[in-house]
């Protein structure tokens, strides 16, 4: 307990990173929605290592294989079951890792959890590699929320103190979005982008890693999605979203911000737009009051702190012997997983989302 | 749907501001665990309005009735039903309310969320009046803590860019803490809390509000609490802590603070404390890794935005006539919850971890 | 955890039998639905003891007050909260229940489970007398289903070996299950209705009890309702329904019967009727197939065994001294609570179909 | 939604009876269980097909392939994932059966459901074949149980009448269970076996089939496990129990007997066993009060209707044309499953105890 989430439309996730794969169960899904694999595997690739410098060079092809819950190309509305072969895991020993936690990873606190019963290698269960299910899972979702006018998308908007142009909050325009979310490194400014780069690569060169800031949009959502107190779209969207490793952050709208408003510039004003509906001004509360949507764009940002593997030594305890110890993480890892990270965040938003959906009937 | 929450101990809240009454049912609670009424009678008073100029003069005994569950003084074991009466409510005709959406409130998401038979009274069910029987909750939840070493505390970090110190991540005190939770207006420096103060009083003069940030802790969590993925302390604390009216966003431990570090900087390396304990030197990760306690101090921020109900006049729309309105919310209003909103977010931390320490029984 | 059920319409019972009340929340109802307090009133009276002779002389107004969720006379979408007054509690000196359990109730298991601080008198949270708020909840269902044209209805199909007419389970009436649902002791075959009150009044001044078998419909549900293997309708039915105390077995269409037939005589085959729609000949399966509605009335029944409580002298064990005792239960107890349970176990199906027509939105 | 289920161990069925497999996820186990892939295959293989002539012809190997969550043998408290390939499937054209819904068999309602999108093939997700992933989780979820004490076993009690040796409610010896549970058509009485193959054997001369009823049992079940009202013992086993084909009924203890008799009858008289437990001298109650263990073996009984596909003509509808039509089902059917669902029941059984054990922690 527990890789499992929704009410409706529910996601139990499964596998390890270096073990023969990882999956997914989609279960609750609508039938009779088409499955384009085309845009599965470009989302997939979007969180796929090894394509450009700024991540790890493991290559995994990471083709998801989808084993059930689809017939003549179309979801039947029984459990969709995919998998992801791990092809090029290495499983060689792995005492040290069970012996020496990494600072920042969940290789202690899984020890604890599990009575040093848990699968060490990689990360185990706690791998980043286990959101290409997530990925796999959004991909389907967002297909099925496009039909009903609804899409995701974002950008990197700061990478170790860079920061790229925001969402206009007030106007999104579908073509920007949908553009932004087949992209591999995706940023409004490319000046920006550039920069961020350079941060990367200087934190790769330094043996170190860099965190950032992910903005994502959703568009074209029904007003009066949501239900109150513990039900609402923030409530759903953040519960989802802190299940993607390394978020330790998230916030609507102005979030934090609003710490340094006063009421009169925080609220949105309501007026009819000129086709008659209810639009706010501006848009502080991205998208959502009450935890109901208005039918603005839903904004949220969520941080992702630096990778933790780097190859500086870092001081640690050996839990075998008792005794303070060091260690420099080997391996594959990314400066930066926030470029790769960006895909999981639209995909976990998508399911979130078509989960209310479904739940509610908007 | 829904204003329930908790797996194991579940927490149903009902009732709205200017109803007979608002009350919760709290399901699951474990038995035999005696009820001290004077700390909860503490913590409501916490919350309660009109005890400072800082809030509204609106005034509620907030006395909440225990209806079952309780027996000779400790849970019983079934249902824990409270109520409080609302005395003090205005019920003269809400025609214009209903009319008139205030900027920023739930009254349009609400509205069309279920057709117009909302209960549009003083917010109804979204009314920030409904925390008092979060607090209730709360209250309960903390002293069974207590009784398990968890102790839970904050204070009031930010209004309107004044800041107070932070807390200490990796030292936090019992006795300071325990302090900070029985106070109104918790501050850990006293010269901050006067400039807050006067942001707020400001703020009341230009008939306007401010926001700000609140920061807690949980210290004495067992290591190993929580599970991967979508059933992690973060996700848990923070699927219910959305659910305080006006809180826009929470990070954990460094939070959207890991967004210009560098991994080096950001991880929390390991080391054997005197004791013989696995402590971290650092805790940016704010005692949270990969979802799982590590024993450290559990540290969060949420952020509080300006009270919407303010005097000053603001745009609107009038949904009976269709046309663009102006609208000056009258009434009895914070310049500012964030004081008051600081027991709510300690007693829906204190449930939810409740909750998850009894799924997990640790 | 948990007198809680449901997924949308969700529904939290609490209170005592000798406490200040008794209760329930109901969460997530749809907003703008009329509530007749009249058919409520109609559906507790069938419940309430005291009315005739084959009832506990105990009396209680049992007047369902409703705290929260209605205005002008409709749902608002909010929780609706309700509270009925033990008026007529009797709470004297309780030591002697809690050391003596009786057989067949669940005052040794509760001690187990609550170690010991569980609520004895009157059985407490485990008292048929909860089942008070779960007519009110099935009461309010009921007029929800019955604007979408379900009908519910029942009648007591056996009591100690007397049997009442069948229901047809291919035609069932609107008029004769409406007609059934109205009445205090309802039978089809009012000549076997006679025998039962027979054997109900032979077994009082035997100071006994006898047991018997309830038989429910409902009609109109559209067909393509519930989902495979463990949210199918039989699955959502049942769990509910075991809700009732001294509910030990349901059976769903030919139910058991199934045992004794061959495959050629279980199914039930398909044909067109006269307007269209596909129906089967016969209903073995009583309107479920595979855990979905086949649109033929649903057909259920379950059985209650005899009252627990009775006056004649039984075997039981001191919890304080450790040695076998005796125990003649007093007090004031039905010698068969088969008619006040039926409208129980309608209401309950109205619970649990509601809540799944409402999270499939058929 | 849904074919998963559980609160703290959950299981995700997936695939379909001619997909390329099927298969469920276990998410929640307890970490460091080792797992005995022999005595998996020993409960595969009582549910297998094509051993014995009672059993369809089809064979599968049906080797269950454990994808993730266990690392050297043992649970790593990662979630479980395991396909079984379908070997044999036969996935020729498929679109007669689509049009043409087989009496008793869930093709006509999951068509309504699913909007004709639903996979026919062999019934799809709704195919008795989804039993082998239950016996795999029940498998692995019985020898924790095992560990604990926890033992479950079951016997085929009657078959189209005839019937076997009932279990003694109050004495079952763990020897006598295990026993019953290793084998593949278990009965206590040889001869009652013999009578129940006739009456097999001669359905199946008929082109016909039959049905029965299972009766198992639980012991070891520490006394004080379950929750009042809605997740009591009962409601936990039916809701998991209806999600196996073809199971119209279930009853506990005394079941449907209790309608014959009285009060004194019925109770269970508590005593003190020798060795000092409290105990009942008979159990018409099952181990079930107030939906709590009470020590007791617990025991019940779920009717299986007869095979709903049989060879001889019935008659159906043609959903292509409009009109009446009739159906010979051909392919590889039982005459009775009843034999091959004891060992589905008994892991369901042991799927729904562990995780109300691990929910309650008892």
């Amino acid at each position: 307990m527990s890789s499992s989430i929704g009410r409706i439309v529910k996601c139990s996730v499964f596998g390890e990173s270096h073990g023969e794969v990882l999956g997914c169960v989609l279960d609750g899904l609508p039938a009779g929605e088409p499955i384009d694999m085309d845009e599965i595997s470009l989302q997939m690739s979007r969180r796929a290592p090894g394509v450009d410098k700024s991540s790890t060079p493991r290559r995994e092809s990471d083709a998801p294989h989808i084993l059930s819950g689809v017939l003549d190309g179309s979801t039947t509305g029984a459990p969709l079951a995919m998998v992801i072969k791990n092809r090029d895991a290495r499983s060689q020993d792995y005492g040290e890792i069970a012996r020496l936690p990494r600072p920042g990873h969940a290789d202690y606190t899984a020890f604890v959890r599990y009575s040093g019963f848990n699968d060490v290698r990689g990360g185990g269960h706690f791998s980043g590699r286990l959101t290409a299910a997530l990925v796999f899972a959004g991909a389907v979702c967002r297909q099925i929320l496009r039909r009903r006018g609804v899409h995701i998308g974002g950008h990197v908007l700061e990478i170790h103190g860079v920061r790229d142009t925001a969402l206009d909050p007030v106007n999104i325009d579908t073509d920007l979005l949908e553009n932004l979310s087949s992209q591999r490194f995706a940023v409004i400014d490319k000046t920006a982008g550039e920069k961020m780069r350079e941060e990367i690569e200087a934190a790769r060169m330094g043996r170190d890693s860099v965190g950032g800031v992910i903005e994502a949009a959703a568009i074209g959502l029904p007003a009066g999605l949501g239900s109150p107190m513990f039900c609402g779209v923030e409530n759903n969207l953040a519960a989802a979203l802190f299940g993607i490793p390394a978020v330790k952050g998230i916030e609507f709208g102005a979030g934090f911000g609003f710490a340094k408003m006063r009421g009169s510039e925080a609220n949105d004003p309501f007026e009819y737009s000129k086709d008659g509906r209810v639009v706010t001004i501006k848009n502080n509360n991205g998208g959502i009051l009450g935890g109901i949507t208005n039918g603005m764009p839903l904004i949220l940002r969520v941080v992702i702190k630096p990778t933790s593997s780097i190859s500086l030594p870092q001081r640690t305890v050996d839990l075998h012997t008792g005794e303070n110890a060091e260690i420099s993480v080997r391996g594959r890892h990314d400066p930066c997983i926030v470029p790769r990270a960006l895909p999981v965040v639209e995909s976990v938003m998508a399911l979130a989302l078509l989960d209310l959906m479904e739940a509610e009937k908007r």
